[in-house]
């Protein structure tokens, strides 16, 4: 299992009719075949200056790599992750023994 | 709920003997009344430069204060994480609906 996730703040401001359009686009992500436990999160902790995230799981890289190279995700990307978002960071996670 | 996270990394030299011993003493982590679905993670993006992480969740903000004042968490922060723990970022996130 491989989870990937992503922290991020928008460029939008808090609140507003542009952020929630962002999070609700979204959700097409989900829909991407491999895409397991998909997480629409909220950050809190005031130790860094993120305001999001996102959380999900692949069993495998097959199934990470063909997320990646989906259309559906590489639009996401193009259309609203690159214009919308101020600052990322990815963390992407295996379980240890 | 809130899911706590830490990813970081060791001033240890990978696959060392203290580096084990480090992710070993961070077990007692997992005995902390309100501690939940504690896991030790390996990180494994190429696109940051930390190496590990712990997740936990807590049912409620008392249960998290509960945590961080917990006896056995001040001595695991002062005998371990400070002296041997060279960057880390806390992450901690709530569901949206």
């Amino acid at each position: 299992m491989i989870r990937h996730t992503v922290v991020f703040r928008l460029k939008h401001p808090a609140n507003s009719a542009e952020e929630q359009a962002f999070l609700d686009a979204a959700r097409i992500l989900t829909k991407i075949p491999g895409v397991e436990r998909f997480e629409s999160l909220r950050q809190v902790s005031p130790k860094n200056d993120y305001k999001f995230g996102f959380s999900m799981e692949f069993a495998d890289q097959a199934a990470y790599s063909g997320y990646n190279g989906h259309p559906d995700h590489v639009a996401f990307v193009r259309d609203r992750w690159v214009p919308e978002v101020a600052a990322f960071m990815e963390i992407d996670y295996v379980p240890m023994p």
